[in-house]
């Protein structure tokens, strides 16, 4: 049995899924495949509030069009949507961030996260201390750079991940900052500290959730939605029943 | 010059918009106005997170086609959309589920929330506590009735507020079943205690805030949004600036 | 009819009293009414604990002997007395701190707190933190100049404000130093995010909870004190009986 | 060199003062003395917020009065004018309800807390809380019984008591109902597990910072009262200083 | 190239050992391996504080002796020594306890948590604050059963687990009753929500983590120990450096 | 009756043992003794948490062969075996670490945390936390020395304590750098504010519980431990039921 894990990218840029796709592949076991789904129309990053609430109805309906795969892995760094997935499917759903924010703590007692603007800073503490771990984290970082200079992404991180560790104690790094997870494997030897994308130890989580026979419970929070009637859209209502 | 109420409904039940509207003007002061303004598309109720994650797309969608309002009321417990609106302007945004739990606050150290259907508790306990809230919170209980029972729940209501009061120390009662908002007057008379629901307090809260001469800061995190390319629907980046 | 807000300044300075009663007088709507008073006795400013433990005594003497108004308002920002003064009353009370805090958290995720001497700086936090908004606080900031230096706080608060937003993100200030609170309007231009006062949006919130139909729960943390016999001072068992 | 510690009692009850220094003097060691002092206004008992506010100011008044003593008792149980009393002196200054769940939690993982009437549970859970030992309380649990019925206390104390521990997890009891106190020994027996009263403990507490040599910090929140000018009653600004 | 987890169980008895080894090796992927490893000396099950200090001790004792494993899992729901054993390698280091609190966190909104003693349920309630996860646990319960009733265990975890769904609103159970862990999915089927124990997710997400590229971080809290001078044993400063 | 406390020095270093006794035994009161107790193997001094989870193992050992004292005092700042010890005996049992957290906060409303290694501090961050006082405490701040310039470990504590009371607010120091604790005394005049070590107020608090009448309640989490079977080393179980 082949295991399928759906990795759905609320963003419209295709080569976003592509990317964050091949890594997830690249460390699961034989035998699985992973669905890469995008999100059909939203913005092309997802930067504010605004485009995180339209990626959460953008992830909702990934699912509803996918039910059948056998785990789902919401990658995008605010995991938009997280929690209508879980609704619409008994197979276990998994946020890039969160499994980040997990990773993290087991392996270091402190860690810094490192975000591209300084307007996000509020929501990802807000994320770190919803998911309790608040007294992990000693600071947001947000890096020096306009999303324009990209290509100086990795040495910004390098300079603001070190003196995290080195002023305030950073045992690991966290990378909100979406596409640049990929080079994290690579950062980490520059900066002497683990360095946490999500989308790797993500699509192992989900996969491991799945492994170990847990799936999304369907008692209370995440039971199937309502049948409620939809206007001008596509309603979710039966999604799970059929 | 008037000030003009912007009552944002994400669900596409028209009622719903007409009867919160006439409520919040029958309490707003004299010289002011509510524009009602439903969502075009979505649930007809909001139930599940789901449709909650479709509803925060459509209030970030009202507010951006109507920009010029003097402040906003976001009418649904859930608060959808909330902190997407408030990037979108410099007026101020309420939640009528932020604004039941203030008052609440104020008129009570101990407080409970009434909801329908059980699968919402963790939802709203995890609402009340990422407003500080929790420690004032005694419990939040859900109502024996199906939604198609509708007319039984005002009985509901006050049997289950009674029981909240008596037994788990409640000195107010939330109501966190929207429509049924508006027999809050009426129930507090029964069962003995303040009870709340947040439309009224929550348009005069906005309205206070305007006349405070206060708006959404945008400085940080409610900063108008990053001007992001989108695919399949209208961008949003240019609202603010205009 | 008329809607009578009690406005009670728990320091004995007559001036500050009116200055207060003048902008609660200038943002309510048409019909309203102002009652100002002021304490009998104890401190002209209050700036500690001691002063602050004489002042909420007064509080509460000032609701006992004016027992008949629509609502109060507590108009010191460390709230004396404001649950003492709840217990006296069906009416609602509320205090312009809490106000401020409220306020303030409605408009920017983030917020700092400006106030003249550092010693009161712990006491503020716990109020922060009383009210569950520690984690939207970044800050509570002293004036690096004394009280006789009064003239200059204008400056003062506008250059910490200004280091408060560019170093520590906040995006609205929150001015816990009292009489300098009728200047808020003013301030908020020079320093470019909300600057919050309590005494506006604090009176506005006494009568939206009025005209909501709420008053402060009889049930409870807030019932009528019980009639305990006081030596050498009057009682005030019998204040909500009659 | 003899130890005098001030025992404060904020009611203008003589003998519950007398009751209290008589416990104090008990377990103290040879040597030492204690003070005893009444407030000479307010209520005779303290059951409601508005008596704890007349009681605050009454506690601030005797420290001055009586500047030179050792260390310094506040002997009620919700610790009124403890801050105030504290910016008074250099001494250490203890209060017995703080004192009380202090101990508890040396003796047990998890107490419960009981006291006479349900009104007054919010206040006390919030005390609970304010010394960050909210986790450790399994429940303020009233009497079910009258103030008048005082002489049925005893037996109320072991009932509720006993159902703590069976069915909450108690480990020990905190006695919040202040002149029973005196019995804490004898229902020890009867329980089965420790119950605590703060006088004893407290006594001993502050006795212990004495004799390590630990006084009150007057750098910052603690610092002497600023000199602010009283109308209508003493001010306090000299107190620490001559 | 072969992964090793080096499975730890801190009490001597070798059958639960090789149960959870049996457990970890039928999840993990091809080409792994499962090195079990027992305490040398200390208890045959871990029941209290007493056991578990012990067992703390004997866990860096093992890792100190195999030092060259992929990852290790702590095997023993109330992870003893976990901190000690990431001091001593660079290898990732996960407990089975926190392993199981995280995958309920990822299946359901609510969980509960079923026990053996009722003595133990204060830790367990602190570990589950400790990882942030306090609002998510609906209650640490108990089984009605002693120990040497051992057989009737999976009986009372369906009836109490029921239980815990029906009148608690738990949507996941969470097995803190070490042997018992291997009957987790077959009491899934039953009771009708997912039963996570933490041996099979533990192996998982060390494994997990090391395919990550990620690795106790060696700056800061986890850094090798100091080389200190032990007495009546060896030391464990060199551990890390060869 | 002669009142006797164990005093349980964890590390191996006798010198260690003797300090802190004589320590004890200069505030205790006329008629007390202290038996000061050595750990039989282990580390000389404690700086890890490998060196931690071995001493927590020697604090139950002490206390299992040594079950006839009056009281307890764990005398390591990180208070390891605390939990352990206190299932062991009925008597009072306090550690060093909690009782210097616990006078600070009595005499000052932020304290600041001053430590050795820069790799102990989320540690100590976490046991701050776990006392409910992390908003008491403005930062745990290692010295700038290594451990062998220990001579200097004085100067530097004056330096590093005088920066933390201007630039942090802090109102006392908490010394958690154990042998220097004995200087206490004499760093806090030339600081200026209360210095705490914990041995001193941890003996008296011990004794205070005793002079109570306040032991370890044996119902629940501090019950005496099942009787579990060990290897290769003597049980506990048996010890406190003689």
């Amino acid at each position: 049995m082949t295991f399928r894990l759906g990795l759905l990218n609320p963003n419209t840029t295709l080569e976003h899924t592509e990317s964050m796709a091949a890594l997830a592949l690249s460390v699961l076991p034989e035998g699985t495949d992973v669905v890469a789904l995008t999100a059909e129309r939203g913005p092309e990053t997802i930067e504010s509030e605004v485009d995180h609430s339209v990626a959460g109805a953008e992830i909702a309906a990934l699912v509803r069009t996918h039910p059948d795969l056998d785990a789902y892995l919401v990658a995008c760094f605010d995991d938009p949507g997280l929690e209508a997935a879980r609704e619409l499917t008994a197979a276990p759903v998994v946020g890039i961030g969160e499994s980040a924010y997990r990773a993290a703590s087991l392996v270091a007692a402190r860690f810094a996260v490192i975000t591209t603007l300084a307007r996000g800073v509020p929501a990802l503490e807000d994320a770190v201390a919803s998911h309790g771990l608040a007294s992990r984290c000693v600071g947001v970082l947000p890096l020096a750079i306009s999303v324009a200079e990209h290509e100086r992404a990795a040495d910004a991180i390098v300079s603001v991940g070190r003196r995290a560790v080195a002023e305030r104690g950073a045992e690991a790094l966290v990378l909100a900052c979406g596409p640049m997870g990929t080079t994290a494997r690579a950062l980490q030897e520059e900066v002497g500290v683990p360095v946490v994308e999500g989308v790797a130890f993500g699509a192992l989580t989900a996969w491991s959730l799945w492994r170990s026979g847990l799936g999304t419970s369907k008692a209370g929070a995440y039971g199937y939605p309502e049948p409620i009637p939809y206007a001008g859209m596509p309603d979710f209502g039966r999604t799970g029943v059929a």
